[in-house]
């Protein structure tokens, strides 16, 4: 059976280990053995803050080595992008050849998420390009964040499944459909049968 | 020649390509071979945005695969946390098991960005845990942001500069003592000896 380690932020909301479990038995459902929970690492109690830190990094690191695919929750988090510890996850198994696939449970572009944070002060410059009223370039690609994400999922054939419309952080109905679509593409089978 | 690939948001800055041409010239002069230009990648014209948008990001994996060495700009990046894409990146050449180095033109903790980004609406739980008004929990580590990215540098013996004020985008300074402290920690040498 395939390991999948479940890229997130869930891990700072409040209930957040209810959720994770839901994740965990979801991909149970769909074929994956999901990756152990990031309590079950615990780290040394006495260490610092600093060195509690450095210690959860290379466990997850450790954790997603042990992987074979990865599913990231890239839905925007404090503010107009992903996670950054999702975004470099993805990154790093993107990079050890693994299959990634990734959700967001926010329908919008990029380009309208920065508009909302601009407060509506885009615009396009002389050569057509979308511009904030700092004068900086927003990217206008049609993808859900910076093009590094989505591209590493496309050009692995993964897919990025966009919920249809905004949905809650407990809301696992896009990671279900980015399940059953990696369960699909890896394993050649349809969901749950 | 070390090949080092300069991540960061420059791109999206007005002036950015100048920037860039700054930091390359840096590199340089600290003994590194700067990986080509973004622009000297021109994907096809005539393809859709979205299409642009892979063929980019397809590009600058290649680009970092070519490189033996990263220097990621983890200044923060409309919003509380660094440039998504940037991370995306960080993550790719850690899990490459290339040394990786960053730095911030921005001083202060994640925490103390989340206090500024909540308007200082934080509090501690009963377990001492630090919390914003929506209950979520706020990474506490003496970090600069979230754990995998600094975490990422310090177990690969990298290191993570910090400017000890906050600076402008074209301040440059940061970065130097970054590619001063990899060229130390990667020849032996010291800067510009």
């Amino acid at each position: 059976m395939l390991k999948v380690y479940l890229a997130g932020p869930e891990v700072f909301l409040p209930g957040g280990r209810e959720l994770i479990e839901r994740k965990r038995a979801l991909s149970a459902r769909y074929g994956f053995t999901p990756s152990p929970l990031h309590a079950d690492l615990t780290p040394t109690a006495s260490a610092s803050p600093l060195a509690r830190g450095i210690e959860i990094s290379r466990l997850n690191e450790e954790r997603m080595r042990e992987a074979d695919v990865c599913i990231a929750n890239l839905t925007p988090f404090r503010g107009v992008s992903a996670d950054p510890g999702t975004v470099y996850e993805l990154g790093y198994m993107a990079a050890e050849g693994k299959p990634v696939f990734a959700y967001t449970n926010d329908p919008a572009d990029y380009s309208a998420r920065a508009a909302t944070y601009f407060a509506g002060g885009l615009h396009r410059d002389d050569d057509g390009v979308l511009r904030g009223p700092d004068g900086q370039m927003i990217e206008d690609h049609g993808m859900a964040d910076n093009l590094m994400l989505e591209g590493g999922i496309l050009t692995r054939d993964g897919v990025f499944v966009r919920a249809a419309a905004l949905l809650e952080w407990d809301d696992l109905s896009a990671f279900e459909r980015c399940l059953a679509d990696a369960r699909r593409a890896l394993t050649g089978r349809q969901p749950l049968d």
